[in-house]
């Protein structure tokens, strides 16, 4: 679904057409590991550092094994040919709400050389409507609280909060 | 890995060696639908009405097919043979961190008749040890501002807010 997905239409005011057209998103591709796409998730995440291109195939062939229920997001620069914002969305199956599905977002994370270009409300928006045109019920991600307002622009609402436990 | 798990492990100080023994965990069973299970679920989501046979079947199938990255567990009390008590637990798999995985604890709900017999800790302690189990770096939750003290008894530290968007 997200394959026919016309990327013009999530553009937002803010956008130029120029823009737009060296900054199409589309999903990650298996060549993108060499165009820093794992780098910029250390933007997001210190501890993240290079994998091999042996451990991101695996990954990748992990995740396509769920077809649509899983979703990762990029946009690369054409000038540069480097991934310059990302994210990803994972559809939940659940036996409430008579066999409901929920989406997950994770991982938004925009180049700090590449902000100011709404480049995360059209990763979040090209997120979200992966989740709502897979029957989602509700798209939902936990954040830092400096990031509500900027998740408010996207349509979402704080709703609860996120408790961790790590090993 | 779960299914080789020692319950009475799991066994908390409260809980007596009888109770432990009507009140076992254990995986969802596709005969789980006749116990009461999807019923237990409304008890959390309002909104949940009864699945058919076939539907929940095609659901259980569904998630079966993730293998030990998708588990819910339950405790069926051996007197009346009803479900009182269960939750869930997806991993994700990610290529930050190495390639890392996080587990995703969902529906964790108790009969409101089988309260302060410290179930809903079993199932929250049985599903954070299969993420831990499965090579997760952390594991994570969203709940009420009312549970937060529930999980922290659970190991669990406030971390972050949800967002979330209905559809």
């Amino acid at each position: 679904m997200s394959g026919g997905m016309d990327v013009r239409s999530e553009t937002t005011a803010g956008d130029g057409e120029e823009d737009d057209l060296l900054l199409q998103l589309r999903r990650l591709e298996i060549s993108d590991n060499g165009k820093g796409f794992v780098e910029l998730l250390s933007q997001l995440s210190p501890a993240t550092g290079p994998l091999s291109d042996a451990d991101f195939r695996a990954r990748f062939a992990d995740l396509a094994a769920f077809g649509d229920d899983h979703l990762i997001v990029v946009a690369e620069d054409r000038h540069t040919g480097r991934i310059v914002a990302t994210g990803s969305v994972f559809i939940e199956r659940k036996f409430l709400r008579g066999g409901g599905k929920v989406g997950h977002i994770e991982d938004v994370v925009v180049d700090a050389a590449a902000r100011r270009r709404r480049l995360g409300q059209r990763v979040v928006r090209y997120l979200s409507n992966h989740a709502r045109a897979a029957g989602c019920y509700k798209v939902i991600l936990d954040c830092t609280p400096d990031l509500r307002s900027f998740y408010e622009k996207c349509g979402f609402a704080e709703k609860n909060i996120q408790m961790a436990l790590y090993f």
